[in-house]
C-alpha cells in the first residue's frame, strides 16, 4: 500500500502561463511514454519477477513514477491557470476547454485517451525488463522532444530533471536484467532464454 | 508524491487456486468500474477542486484505491498461481496464458484492456463528485457480482471488505459534495450551478 | 419502436457559419458527454430497471436525447455550411474535410471516435441512475463551456435550451432514483444496497 | 425528432433461455455489423445527401434499425431472463454476469465495446451509399452466421425476418445510388465521380 | 512471402516542405480510409475466396496498397524534411514532434492510431467483396479531398496518381464480384446470397 | 515496393484441425506481439534510421514479417478447415463464428482487434532500436506460451521455426544498435544519448 506525503518530488515551477505548451506536455501525464504507462508498466509487472530484488525495483520505480505523474499534473495544471476560453482556442486547445476545463484527463497531446494498449506484461523477467528499458528511452526520447518545444528556463528545468531520472531507471533495469540472468540457471543464450520442448 | 509500504491495507486470503474466478475478478483490476479506474479518476480530479477539504478527499481516496488495485492483483495472481497451461485454458483463460502467462495485466474480464474512456473529469466540482459518486455505485455492483459468482469463503471475506470500502467511499464523497455546494456561493439550484450568459 | 416526424424538437439557428467552433461543439454530437452517449446509454438500460414507471422515463428520455443528437446535428452542419477547404483548415479542422469533406461524424472535438465505454450499465437500478445523474452533470457542464467557447446569441440559445433539458432531466432521475428505493423492499442503507453473503 | 410507440416493430419469441446464443447474438446489438452500427451510420449521413428522396430514405431505415436494435435487445433479454450467475458461467458468459449481471451492454460477442471506427461518413453520396450497400451485406452475413449457430425455431423465425430486412434495404440503397448518380450531372465513370484539379 | 524491390512504386516529388499538409496527408497511411487499411483488409481475405483467381486478384491489390502506403509514407516524410520544432508547431503539428520527432506514426489526421476495427472481414465472398468496392470509394474520396487543400503541383500530381489507382481496383473488385457470383451456384438474388434454414 | 512470390516462406503443416488453438494462436496474427505488430513496427520505422544499414536491416526484418504473418494466417485457416459452427463454438470460438465464419481478422485470442498502440516509433535511432528488441523478445516469449499450449508436432514445429527467427532478429537488432551508436558522434553515454539544452 501506499502512503500519500504532501509535496511534490521536486517543486514545479514556471515563468508564465503557457496552455499551448500545457498541450503538448500533457503526452507526459497520459500518453503512449508517460508516466502514467510507466508507472502502472513497473507497479503491474512486479508480480512475475523471480527475485525479491527485483521486485523491489520495479515497485521502487513504479511509485516514483506515481511522483513524476504528478509532477507533470502540476506543470499542466499551472501552464493553464488563468486561461480563460479564448486564451484556450487560441492556444490550439479549445477542444479541452470544451470537454475539461482547467480539469486534467489522461490523453496524449492530440487528446486520444490513454489505454493500456501501451504497455505490456508477458510474465517472464527477460522480456519484461526489455519492455521497461525500451519504455525509459521512449520516455527520455519524449522529454527531449519537449525541451525542444519550449523556451521557459523553469519549465526546462522541471523536464531535465524528470529526463535525468529516466536515465537513471534505464540503468537500473539494465543492471537488474543482469541479475535476473544470473539468478536463472537455465541460459542458453546470453539473453537467457532457452527453447521450449 | 508517494510512499510505499510493504503490506497490503489487508492480508488476502485464498482457499485454492481458481482460475476461472481469476478471470472474473480481473474486472476490478482493469475493468471499467474496477479499481484503477477509481484511483485514476480521484487522483486526477483533485486539481480542479475547489476547497482543501475535497483536494485531501480526493488525494486520500484515490491513494485508497491504489491499496485497492495491490489487494485485487496479489488476490489474482494467487487463484492463478501453480496454474499450469492446460488448467488455464480449462478455465476459459489459454488467451491469458497465451499472452500474458502468470503475469498481470489491466483487462475486464473480457480481455479488453483499460482505457480512460472510462473515467471523467469535467472540472466542474459539482459534477466530479457525482461522477465519483456513480462510480463506487458500480464498483460496489460489480463486487456483488463477483460475490455471486464465488463460493470460495475467503475470496467472499475480502470482496466484502473491498465492497464495505465503495460504501464508505460513496457516503463521504456524498458529503462532500455537500460541503463544496455550501462553498459555492453561486447556488441557483439545490445542485449548484447557474445558467451561462 | 419509433416514428420519425420531419421536424426538430426545437429550430436551430445561427447568426453565421463558423468552422472553428463547430469543429468544439460536435463533442456534444460524438464525445464522451454528447447526445449519443446519453440516448444509448438510457435506451440500453430500460430492461432492467424494476418498474414500468422507471423504464418508460428511460425510453421518454432516451428517445429526446436522439432528438438532441439531431439539433445538435443540424447546428453544426449549418456551422460548416459553405465553408472551403482553406477555411476548414484556417479554423483548424482540415483533418475533417480531409476525412469527412461537409459529412458529420460521431467524434470528440479531438476527433476521437465514439466508444460504448463512455457509458455504463450494470444492471443494478440504483447504481444506473446514479450513472445518468452523473452523466446529466457532464452533458450539462460541457454546455456550459461551451456557452462560454461562442459569441453567437443564436447558438447560445440553442446550447441554453439543450442545457436546459439536461437540468430537468437530472432531477426526473432523481425522483426515479426516489421511487425505485421505495420500490425495493432490501434497503440496507439510504440508498438502497445490501450486503452479499 | 422521434416518436416512441410502445410495441416491436415484429414480436419477438424464444423457445427457452439460452444464454450461450445471446453471449454470440449480442454482435447484432453492439458489434461491428449489428443494428446500432446500421442506425448510427445511416442517421448521420442525412446530412450530405443530395437529394431529398436520398435523405428520406437514410432517415426511414435509420429508424427502422432502431426498431430492429430494440428487438435484439428484447431477444438477448429473454435468452439470459432467469439465467443465475452459474449458468451464465456455464454458458461462458461469467464476464457478462460480472460486469452487467442482466443489464444489458453495446458489446460484440468477445465483449468488445461498440465503436463509431466502425462505420463510416465521407460526405460523398456515391461513396456513402456504396458503404452503405457493404453494411447491409455485412449484416446480412452476420444474420446467417448466427442462424447457424442456434437451434431454436422461434429465434431462427426472428433472425430471419431480420436478415429479409437487410435484404429489402439493401436493395433500396442499391435503387437509390441509381437516383444518385442520375442527379449528379457530373458523371464521368459509371459510378459518378470526377477527377479533382 | 514477398520479395523487397528498393523503389517505389512510382517517384514522389514535392515542391516544397508542407507539415501542414503533411498533418493531414498522414490520414491516407494510418487512418480509417488508407492505405494500411486498403492492404490488410485485401491480404487478410484472401483465405476466404472461394476461386483461384480471387485470390490472386486480392493478393495482387494488397500488394499494390503496401506500395502504396509506401509512397505516402515517402511523401510525408519529405513534407516534414528540415522542419524544426517550431516550424511543427505552427502548422498544427506539435503533437506529431512530441510524440514522433520526425518519425512516421500510424494515426489519422487528428492523430488517431490506426485500428482494425475500421476494416472488416465476414468470410463470405460476396459481402467482402462489396466492402472492398466500398474501400475503394472511400479511398478515392479521400484522395479528392486531399487534392482540393493542397497547392503543390507535384503534391497533386502523386495524389492523383492514386486517385487513379483505387478507381482502378474499384473496377476489378467489380469485376471479381461478377466471377465470383457466377461462380457460386446458389444465386437466388443478384447479390448472390440464398435463406439459410 | 514489393513482389509478391507464391510459396509460404516455409510450408506449414498440422497434424489435425483444432480450432481452440487457433482462437490462441491468432495472437500471432493480430495480438499485440504478433506479426503483424512486428512488421508494421519496422517498416514504419525505416524513414528516421541515420544509416542506410539500418535502414535495409528494418526493410529486411519488416518484410520477413509480413512473410510471418501469412504463415500464420495459413496456421489459423488450417486449423479451423472443415470446423462447423458447433465445432467453433465447442472450442469456444463462437464469436469468431458469428462474425467472421472462416475468414480470418486480425485480433488477440480475446478478439480485441489489433491497434497501433501496441507499437511505437520516437524518431530516435537507439530508442526505436530498444523498441524493436523488446518487441521481439515479446513475439519469442508469446511463442513460448503457445508452444506449452499445443501438443500438436507439426504446429509445435511452425512455432519453433519462428520462434527462432525472433531470436535471430533480436541479435540483428542488438548488431545495429551497437552500428547506430558507434555512427552517432554524439555519445554522452553508453546508450548514446545526450543531455538537451
Amino acid at each position: 500500500m501506499w502512503i500519500y506525503e504532501k509535496s511534490l518530488e521536486r517543486p514545479v515551477k514556471i515563468s508564465r502561463p503557457d496552455p499551448a505548451f500545457a498541450k503538448l506536455v500533457i503526452t507526459q501525464y497520459g500518453g503512449p511514454d508517460g508516466e502514467l504507462s510507466a508507472s502502472l508498466r513497473y507497479l503491474n509487472q512486479r508480480y512475475s519477477m523471480p527475485t525479491d530484488k527485483a521486485k523491489a525495483l520495479l515497485t521502487d520505480v513504479g511509485t516514483e513514477e506515481l511522483a513524476h505523474m504528478e509532477m507533470i499534473a502540476a506543470l499542466v495544471y499551472k501552464l493553464i491557470e488563468g486561461a480563460d476560453p479564448k486564451d484556450m482556442e487560441a492556444a490550439g486547445w479549445g477542444g479541452q476547454y470544451a470537454q475539461h476545463n482547467h480539469g486534467l484527463f489522461w490523453t496524449d497531446a492530440n487528446g486520444v485517451p490513454w489505454s493500456a494498449k501501451y504497455i505490456a506484461c508477458l510474465g517472464d523477467p527477460i522480456t519484461d525488463l526489455a519492455e521497461n528499458m525500451a519504455a525509459e528511452q521512449k520516455a527520455r526520447t519524449t522529454y527531449e522532444h519537449l525541451i525542444d518545444l519550449t523556451d521557459d528556463p523553469c519549465v526546462k528545468d522541471t523536464l531535465r530533471f524528470l529526463w535525468q531520472r529516466e536515465v537513471v531507471h534505464f540503468q537500473r533495469f539494465g543492471e537488474c536484467l543482469n541479475d535476473v540472468q544470473e539468478h536463472m540457471s537455465k541460459m542458453n543464450t546470453w539473453c537467457g532464454y532457452e527453447m521450449r520442448k
